[in-house]
């Protein structure tokens, strides 16, 4: 079967490497997949991915390269003498090069321009002008070209002219003769149609595409939402520029989920390339500390707060006991709502036309919500707490403050909620990332509201 | 320009829909694509979505069917008659069908079955023994299917009959006379060789495929690898059954990426397929209230702990101001470990074999944020605290105060990391998912945790 098949070689690869056995590491790399050989290239030490750079030489490492995390592309490069590095850079394809372009220092990249031929030299300097997070920045040129005029033996010569370069042939565009793009078609229709057919008799429109300056998540989701294969990349003339492939959109649908998880963490920058555990520790802290510190003092407002109030507190020690309660409860109900509204607008679901609309759910999300934990908490006051605690001393009873404590907690999680579906829409009311609103930076200030309302209300309702 | 043409078309739509113009309504929905017919659909009331697919009919409408979310895709199926649900459930593509069927109710689905002709019905049968969320599950039959000892013609020939049926030709898979999976080769290699080439000589070994009963993100993790368009499922005797194609695995992403992050936050049960903003406030309550009561429960511990410490914070109501802080530094250290572990193990990149060199790594990250943030809060404490807040009485002074207080934090953060990076991983060890480590359970975990290090720590260092 062919998986044992695979697995077998990528032991004696390994095996190779460690025995430093060149012929038996050529014949392995070659029965290798180049994503398991760059998966495989990661967890190397220097020397030996300098073995195996070597020993398979820039043919072979072209595709494994392009794989590579991004980090690690200029590093690996230093391994070929210019002559190799030609080659290599050659080899690529013209978005996997325009990638590995954007990721090497200013230095390397005039220099790796420097080794390129005159038509692969302009065509990059062109896609370089695009942002790396782009339409432009992420689409290929090599793609299936034909004009409406052509027969499909035409096109078929054509095509036959180009197919080794094309990254993909299953959507055909048809273009006039300014390049605007006016159609689409299937290899299935040409390779099935007699071949005096017109093209223009076989062709569809092409309703669905993207202009180059448009966010790549807008790319992604565009080809998600019609299933698209290709998803053709315009200028403003409609020019067709290049196209999106399907094995972008999935690429890009995983980066920027795993870019709002960690900022729903407060993790910030980039979302690092580099797999979690290939990412040093220095580097762990570097994207942590910023946020860490930041709502460290922010949340000495709560303790403020707290600190305001110790007259309360002194009074009734007991109150203590539901204090964490009553805040934390705002934290995660209102990073329940901010999750679920940031979610929506990644995936394009509302907009801040909406924002009434979600305050209403929210608020009666909230009640809900508020009302169910105020019982239950009330329940557990009145009936389980007398037997577990015997009252410490002062002037009310245990029912007194079950109700004080439901009351804060409803108000509490009501608000929270609201403030959590909010603040995200006002974010990007003002331009801002939705997802600035992580869950900690929520809770920071969730907290000190529900310092406030949990010690002003239990002082109300106890006469403290 | 077709964007402008095409919403048009939608405004069309609605305004047919205001005046009940069924003439104007079936010419606007032919010119709107599937997927924005479902999104509208989704967004109208039931006397307008009931006028809408009476108009456009059971042909018009399998596509936008397949398209809705699943809780509406019932209801929808309910505005047909029997003979019009025959036309509509036959035109369905196999994987939609199933789709179909596993979210109806059992009765529907016995009424459904009924309708279907005899070949259908087993198929549809068939597919209906994989659980939803398998490969088995996902997959659709119809493809493109030659045996190698046929010619470039002959294999024209068998594809050109099935060509309306297959989802895909853009690979086109080679069995064996058992149904066996030998090999695969493009639309182009065919389209563009002679035609009495062997189909033995142009096919490639099928090195990636994936077990009927695997997970869908199994599944779609190997295609996004591999950047496959399709990517064959098997059973264990390696017999081909069908495929999975790259519009299934960018679905199959983002649920799985909304699950991972709602989970995160503490909200409950299976991903709602419909869009946030119609998902009733009900809903919202039941995915979110079981999470919130039982955390709120577990913050008691914390308040036990600050409820015991009562004497120590009497004795020196300053350290209330720092209390919040430290507390909530470890939920938000402990919170971004979590993430990335998690997010890690989600796309496969570690494992619990990982986990002495995670928790090293951590370790480390921890020192560095606890140190960092402790140097932070004592400048504060002993430069800037000073004018703002006259000591107020108290045997200790603003340096000692410091020194507690950075101690207090570089515990807490540091074994805060440590906790939040392996709980994820020891969960998985004891099967369960990860994910139930969201960052609210954490979060109360380490409020106890931050709890007894802060009053452990102040009343030993400020000898109270």
């Amino acid at each position: 079967m062919p998986e044992e098949f695979q697995h077998d070689w990528i032991e004696e690869l390994h095996r190779a490497l460690e025995h430093s056995d060149a012929t038996a590491l050529l014949a392995a790399a070659g029965n290798v997949h180049y994503a398991d050989l760059a998966h495989l290239y990661e967890n190397l030490d220097n020397d030996k991915r300098d073995l195996l750079l070597k020993t398979i030489g820039p043919e072979m490492a072209t595709d494994m390269v392009a794989e590579l995390p991004y980090t690690l592309i200029e590093e690996a490069l230093k391994h070929f003498k210019p002559a190799q590095l030609r080659v290599l850079l050659g080899n690529l394809s013209d978005d996997d090069r325009v990638d590995v372009f954007q990721v090497v220092s200013p230095e390397s990249q005039v220099r790796f321009l420097g080794l390129l031929g005159p038509r692969d030299k302009e065509l990059t300097r062109n896609l370089l002008k695009y942002e790396e997070d782009t339409a432009g920045g992420r689409m290929t040129t090599q793609i299936g070209r034909v004009t409406a005029d052509m027969t499909v033996k035409e096109a078929i010569t054509v095509l036959r002219r180009d197919r080794e370069d094309a990254e993909t042939l299953a959507r055909i565009f048809v273009v006039d003769e300014e390049g605007r793009l006016v159609g689409k078609l299937r290899l299935r229709d040409l390779a099935f149609s007699t071949w005096d057919s017109a093209i223009s008799e076989l062709m569809e429109e092409a309703d669905e595409y993207v202009l180059a300056g448009a966010d790549q998540e807008e790319a992604a989701r565009t080809l998600a939402k019609y299933d698209l294969v290709v998803l053709p990349v315009v200028d403003e003339f409609h020019h067709l520029l290049g196209v999106i492939t399907y094995d972008d959109a999935l690429e890009i649908v995983e980066e920027e989920s795993t870019e709002d998880i960690e900022k729903l963490a407060g993790i910030g920058g980039e979302q690092s390339e580099m797999s979690y555990i290939n990412t040093g520790a220095t580097l762990h802290y570097k994207r942590r500390v910023v946020w860490l510190v930041g709502l460290a003092f922010v949340s000495i407002a709560s303790g403020y707060v707290m600190y305001r109030f110790s007259e309360t507190l002194e009074q009734a020690f007991i109150l203590s006991l539901f204090l964490p309660m009553v805040v934390a409860a705002g934290g995660n109900s209102g990073g329940q709502s901010a999750t679920m509204v940031i979610r929506a607008m990644a995936l394009g679901e509302i907009s801040a036309g909406n924002a009434l609309r979600i305050a209403w759910k929210e608020v009666r999300t909230g009640l809900m919500l508020g009302i169910s934990l105020g019982l239950a908490i009330s329940a557990f006051i009145t009936l389980v707490l007398p037997a577990m605690l015997p009252l410490t001393g002062g002037h009310f009873d245990f029912t007194e403050l079950a109700l004080a404590v439901a009351v804060a907690l409803t108000a509490q999680v009501c608000s929270s909620t609201v403030l959590g579906a909010m603040l995200p829409i006002s974010a990007r009311a003002i331009k801002l990332d939705p997802a600035v609103v992580s869950s900690p930076s929520l809770s920071s200030i969730v907290d000190v509201t529900g310092m406030v309302i949990y010690f002003t209300v239990a002082s109300a309702m106890l006469s403290l």
